[in-house]
């Protein structure tokens, strides 16, 4: 049984952690910190929790966080970087949800986030928390950069293409779609209901923060520098996440992708290719782990479309952060995110 | 481990058993029944089962479910009361979701469904499946009428007023609300999402079937036969019921009602009693088995208000169904119903 | 042709102002003021608007707007009681759409809106804008102070009963169910979708600021204080109010209400009395300054159920503002507000 | 004032047709035809429209419609191909808004609809009714084949790229998400409330059957035959559509296309070019005949993005229908279309 620390235990992150948690059996949660509402119970602002969790909200202290195995950062970007270091000499291993690590060029980080990184040193050390990319350097870590939420379903869609060299990878195009629990729990107009509910936009086409991350993500993968563009767009529900992803064939159309994904992923746990001729649908992910994917090419075409769907608030941050956290510490992968889907 | 039948698993409370029982400790899931769907694989259907249920749906057939321990009817009316005796001799236990063995009387029953009874004589053996009202009965049940989605939540929300007899029971209100999952998986122009989104209306104010079961219900609490008004709602959500309940108050007002609640339900790990002030809301409780309740009396008037929500596929079918499972067998009551609600 | 001025013009109730007048045809739109968004153009904000409209909004100034012939007030309560005397002495018509001049107990008012008023000579010239209540008044007035969204559904649901003296007004009941647009456009985390989607809750039960309107209402009707217990509830959808109301029989059950509810309508171009068995749905109003009605006795009891469902945005703000203006301008009543509702 | 008749008038594009048609100042509706709803008041089916239209629905009967001067067909493919040709020969006008004449090659139609066409002769008479590119036939034409919903959303944002040969035309990709309004009002699973609500998916990837229009229509633009990718999506909303389009630069990528797309529809009335840097959003468009475009080059690169919305009832069917009848009486373009949308 190890301790486990959140901070920023009131974002939708934060809260979705302690839903996997509070039933994870080799986790007790012992810290989970929140400015606003410290000294609260935490089933008193998030009544689901009724139950199962008996803990306040504690203002951020890293001394009691140091008490733990394992912190989480479920904060908005900028928090991490102020606190990780500390935690590490205190032989805590981290795993941050947020962005703060992602990027491994830091004039890149800050001209995405508009800020002066405050530990840059840290930076080569995070490994990126995508375990079906680098499980095994997972297991050694001690800082996690979780993959965001449309960097990992655009990835694990793309992966098996570009480790293959099939396509052109000068003009990949990433087309997705989310929910809006993507957007956070801050009280911002855009997100309001009657501003989101019954519509569909894309925004931030022009350039999203996710976009270099995807980019160092692929580039990596494929040796060279990917082309991308990637349009990221709103839906009128609250969690779920599809990519719809278009590559061009750099050479042989032929190929049997469907087969070259079914290996790929045969032994992954949490993405599953499904059969020929069958669309993902992000209601069979929500509020699992799992990444569905599809892969076609539309009338025979030179056009390769994948289909990749995941929920957000788990395989798009929380349920992948516990997996990395699984890894990190010896637990089976799957410990406590053995969960079926909400459907309907 | 046991061995469990579903008759009618592509319904949704079918596949909402199905996503409970893939996780139960003590049960394996044998025999899953579809007319429609005979010869396919549960997954291949239900894709959020992918690597949780390795079964192919077959015909009802009485000798295949004879060789479970449990049988569950997730059928439309007027099936269950069709197999249920031979199962039962066959010493398989019963758990009825469906409406056949809910109402005792037995011409009141053909008036509201709308034909003859096939099996009357069970009537009078099947135990109705609520926990918190008969969980000794159902510990000794071979066959158990579960109880109905708004029953549930109406019940529950009444229940303590009329024990303690606080409350004129000759002019009870119920206007209750449900998610549009209640109305099921066939195909119908009123449940499509055109006609449902974005849209609220009563629907049956008449008079709805589950209106003799909730008379019935709180009658035999009550002692007395009570007077209801129960009006029905459709809320453009998939899952959820509220129901606001009224009544007014017979003599002392002064009861400490928030104190009777607690008290009433401090042993129930499924119904929860909010703090004074605090309202419950149907996403607190979705994809879980809980009730949440509050009980105020607006102004310090005369009539008191009670509000209680459930998720109508888990509390008010599937859930519920499993919980009643769970004492007939002798397991925990909580096993395999652990689990908390998904927020957002 | 009038001019017109809006106060307020970035909230909801002051675009879906502006959706109406745009093509009203006997209005212009001269002023729109908004303090975030002065000097912007409103199509700018309002991209529904584009071709539309041609003007920008300005800052609030008594100056400019007391050139217009109607002022409507689309603001947070509060803030109408500070202009409108200056307006109504410089010959300028008000409409307030906010509460500031409903409640004819000045004291009644501060209790619930919590401030002082701050032109309380001004309450008793207000004409309480309900049209098929106070049609006459309305002609003559120069101040109008709309009814609010729940009072409107409500109070025309109640009247034809309560005119007739034919129920116990001492125990009515209104359950009563808003889409979120109701709450405004504030950034709040309570409206944000991720909160208020696929969710039901009742809110505020203890006392709402629309009981006492509601209260006052009725009360002048019945010639006697009602006694009301409302309770109110959002719905995860954008538009609607759905009221569901309640009343015991005082004398003769048999009263043919149906052709009560006709006979008291027949004139009313914007309430519409449904066939027997029918129910009314909010999306039939969706967008229209329709009142559609329904009543019923359920099961022939003494329990009289009444369904009342408006636009929240039009019939029960904006709408009914123009509905208003055109009765105080001598124009047809329905001019510019003959629209069909938007189905699906 | 002209006469119109509506075949298939309880699908939702027939239902929108009479929103549109009740309130047109040169349109009388005579005759509504539904075989299942035949007998029935319209406004009774529909009660959105009470007091807007005075007609009862009938079998359809080609005499009586042969008295209109105008008859929409708003019937599933392969009906009006069966009337057409009588209805044109007694002199009326005919505006099909199914797909019956939409694509020139019959034997591609063939394929795509899967039966027979049924009057092969009159494919050459039919207008392609989209205004923006064919109005001077359309002002000609007797039978007019309307744009379908996702083809013109798709060839709106195209069409000035294309038209000036900017882009690469084989290697088109058109990633378009529809409400689901567009599947229609029959019953089907697919398209209930628990089945489509709070998820997002894919569809039709391997090929729909507006690609051979869209791709038609490009072509024809192109002056040769363009390679098109085409996947189309469904939205958990009822009405919008949204098209996401990406073209490679195939010369000079330093064109101004804001300046470009700003020209190309400077007189159209139902085009709208917004600023650079707005994206459309269909909340923007809902209930109007309005399409609003962006263009952009994300991050200076050589991908084209275009995004252009919809309302898929109103410009993509209705509307557009109504459109087309505008300029083939000679009326004003406008006429019954000038109406704000819906927002919020």
């Amino acid at each position: 049984m190890i301790q486990a620390g959140i901070v920023g235990g009131t974002g939708y992150t934060g809260v979705e952690l302690l839903r996997i948690l509070a039933l994870h059996d080799e986790v007790e949660v012992k810290v989970v910190t929140s400015r606003s509402d410290a000294g609260l119970r935490v089933d008193a602002s998030y009544p689901n929790l009724r139950g199962y969790i008996d803990v306040c909200f504690s203002q951020p202290d890293v001394k009691a966080l140091s008490q733990c195995d394992v912190v989480f950062f479920a904060t908005p970007n900028g928090t991490a970087m102020l606190m990780a270091e500390q935690l590490l000499v205190a032989g805590v291993k981290v795993i941050d949800l947020s962005a703060d690590f992602r990027l491994t060029d830091v004039q890149e980080w800050s001209k995405w986030y508009g800020m002066e990184h405050a530990c840059p040193d840290l930076i080569a050390e995070a490994v990126y928390g995508l375990p079906e990319l680098n499980r095994e350097q997972i297991r050694e870590a001690n800082l996690i950069a979780c993959a965001g939420c449309y960097p990992t379903a655009t990835q694990l869609g793309f992966l098996p293409l570009i480790e293959q060299g099939l396509v052109n990878s000068d003009s990949l195009i990433a087309d997705v779609k989310s929910g809006v629990s993507g957007a956070g729990r801050g009280a911002k107009v855009s997100a309001l209901m009657s501003e989101t509910g019954e519509s569909f936009k894309a925004y931030a086409a022009q350039g999203h923060r996710h976009l270099p991350e995807i980019r160092q993500g692929l580039s990596k993968i494929a040796q060279q520098q990917v082309g991308l563009t990637f349009v990221p767009h709103l839906v009128p529900m609250i969690r779920g996440i599809h990519a719809t992803l278009y590559a061009q064939f750099s050479g042989d159309a032929s190929m049997n992708l469907q087969a070259l994904y079914e290996e790929r992923y045969k032994n992954e746990a949490f993405v599953s290719v499904l059969p020929e001729g069958v669309h993902p649908d992000t209601r069979n992910v929500k509020g699992s782990n799992h990444c569905q994917i599809s892969v076609l090419v539309p009338q025979g075409g030179n056009t390769v479309v994948v289909l990749s769907v995941i929920d957000n608030l788990v395989k798009g941050a929380a349920g992948q952060a516990v997996q990395n956290m699984n890894l990190m510490f010896g637990f089976n992968e799957q410990l406590g995110l053995r969960t079926v889907a909400l459907y309907p």
